[in-house]
């Protein structure tokens, strides 16, 4: 792993991926087929990209039984467990409608509104996530959202993997849909003869959901588009370097564009954890992968003090930071941008990622800076209250109307001017 | 003005203008210009497009000191007053960092930041809006953020208007620069020799700043692209038509493309309210504009029964909503989906356009069913805190490896285990 001191401005970022023209024209087309022809356009595409006919695309209360079956009661147990930790964070960003009263009459607030329906995607291949299923699914619950639909690609043999939907069934999901890709985003969006339309779509994907996820933006609203993972870790001669190397390389694991930071005040600290990056490296089934994002964007910066350490990294504005210094709390004040902050050695990031509670949906790639974990109020919107008695509105009525004219609105002037005892 | 029974669903949405090839293309041009050549670039485009040629863009306090002399001392102390109630009313908005604690020593939370800079775009052209600064300005100055800039073409004589100009500084900006249009809108989020970048960027525009705002969106964050502005009105036989063509009229002057409806139970007040419209509409000085919209947009629907008024309000999810009934707020827990519900005849919209303190920044277009009014969250955001002691650590340690190894993550599991009691 690279070491070097720290000489200039530092960024996280990396170009997104905002596709090719030809990906581009394709996730078009499928999205307008999928408006025109829906369920009809829908099971063509499944069967192109996904390999498999589907005259039904829900899953049947059946399947979800069948699910059950085939993961350990041990497992079920800790999914409930991490379900029950998630919802007990989020609660605590239920927000309620509020107003205030003034004597003369003014009443003015905001009513909180859950949104009707919602949409998650999960990703299919591979690897199946129920935390991420978890993560979207539980926010929207809380918020008091009654639709929450769920939409993943079906394997060759038309099933969704069995720890995705007792994740769905446990995170109170009453809707799931074998669909993938950029004609499920658009089903969403959309709505076909199976699916009902829903007014936001949640959830990562791959390219062609991310582009499809942007084309019927504004039409429905969307999520961040997430970019890939990354961790800082913040540590002074404190620190364990075989925690500090086994954290980093957790975060590489991800992807082979996942980055890992290391940001210390310790040379020595420095030192070992380079050593042990290597030498953990070789013991993990992904190392092919972990390797590649080291290798790439794997960094360990030294400061020579810990407030420059400090302000690289509020300059990165990590997705995850680890404070693993002696005393940690003493530095919460001092960060401003990040997405998630782990205090202390025993904070580990799959800590978060899992089962403390705390949403893993977080800001990538510098975006720490102006944007916020996925939480209960990314499914609830406000609407502005205003009353004005007679009272009020006959002491501010001249004003009001002169600031219309200011800005040469005569119109708005005259609606003041027809009501109260000015007429 | 047309007036038609209910018998179908009713939706506001109109195509959203994303522009055009040859637009787009000009605004890719000119933010990379600004981009390699800063400054050099915005004085090439504003001599191209504002017909003026800048030295300096910054606007100096003497400008500053002259815009005060050109307004009214009274029209000062409104919008001075005016600033007092927005802010006021978006004091209410501020969150606070919170934590939980857990007496196996777990701390979870959410920590608060305001963002560190914020940029606000201002059009030129005829109309000066300073109303539009302070809705902007404010909220971010409640949330604490440092630095709110402001950017707005020059006239021809390198000037702002002062009334823009008086607003600005009322609302606490601090820098304040001559440039509009893709060029203003580059120069904030890349900085140039004038300008700092920015965090995220606010504020409405022409086309050339909406896909400007567009193409920047990622590498800073930017607000909603607003659409042309709307009211509907829900109304009984109680409301005095007068007061609602007045009000559908004061929407109409905004735009040609402006929507101006009213749903109501009472087919006298529908007939009433349609000639009324006719009859204020000719003696309007932006009369083209209002008939024009009107014409095309205007709409009088009458529904069987107050619920199925309701209904169709919720449809609508209108920018702005007047109930003019008997008891308006009756029907407030009724409202799902609206901008800003303004509560009988009293709470004329443009109470809150200029004066009430809530904000006139409103979700467009029926996207109310899933946004929110500008806000102080706009301007905030929040880092998860996590911290595990080692009791609680050991408690759950299992249990999350469990997890990292059921979605395939290996390195994560390891991070883990090399932590605590169980290495």
């Amino acid at each position: 792993m690279k070491i070097q001191r720290i000489n200039e401005e530092i960024s996280l970022s990396r170009s997104v991926d905002s596709g090719t023209e030809e990906q581009r024209a394709i996730v078009q087309s499928i999205i307008e087929d999928v408006k025109t022809q829906g369920d009809e356009a829908v099971r063509k595409y499944t069967e192109a990209f996904d390999g498999i006919h589907l005259e039904q695309f829900a899953v049947s209360q059946e399947e979800i039984n069948v699910a059950y079956t085939q993961i350990d009661t041990e497992m079920i147990a800790i999914i409930q467990e991490a379900r029950d930790n998630i919802r007990d964070y989020h609660e605590h960003q239920l927000k309620a409608s509020w107003m205030t009263t003034n004597e003369n009459g003014t009443i003015l607030g905001q009513k909180v509104t859950a949104l009707d329906s919602v949409g998650l995607y999960v990703p299919g291949g591979t690897a199946a996530y129920p935390s991420s299923v978890l993560m979207n699914a539980v926010p929207a619950s809380v918020a008091g959202v009654e639709r929450i639909v769920m939409v993943s690609p079906p394997d060759k043999n038309g099933m969704i993997p069995p720890a995705v939907l007792v994740a769905a069934n446990e995170a109170g999901i009453t809707e799931i849909y074998k669909m993938g890709g950029a004609q499920a985003i658009a089903a969403l969006a959309y709505g076909t003869e199976s699916v009902k339309r829903v007014d936001k779509i949640v959830g990562p994907g791959n390219i062609f959901v991310a582009l499809a996820k942007r084309e019927v933006f504004g039409d429905v609203a969307i999520d961040m588009i997430a970019g890939p993972s990354e961790i800082t870790v913040l540590a002074d001669d404190s620190a364990n370097a075989n925690e500090v190397a086994a954290d980093l390389l957790s975060q590489a694991e991800h992807d082979e564009r996942a980055v890992s930071i290391l940001v210390t005040t310790s040379e020595s600290l420095a030192n070992a954890v380079a050593d042990e990056v290597t030498r953990q490296l070789e013991l993990l089934p992904r190392k092919e992968i972990a390797a590649q994002s080291i290798a790439t964007y794997g960094a360990i910066y030294i400061a020579g003090s810990m407030e420059q350490a400090i302000e690289v990294v509020n300059q990165l504005a990590p997705e995850h930071l680890e404070i693993m210094t002696a005393n940690p709390f003493d530095l919460l004040g001092k960060i401003k941008h990040a997405g998630a902050i782990f205090l202390g050695r025993f904070s580990a990031e799959p800590v978060g990622d899992y089962f403390a509670g705390t949403n893993h949906v977080l800001p990538t790639n510098g975006t720490a800076r102006f944007s916020s974990p996925l939480s209960v109020e990314d499914f609830q919107k406000k609407s502005s209250v205003i009353f004005y008695s007679q009272q009020a509105f006959e002491k501010n009525a001249k004003k009001i109307a002169a600031f219309a004219r200011l800005e040469g609105l005569e119109a708005h002037a005259r609606a003041i001017e027809e009501r109260g005892a000015n007429k």
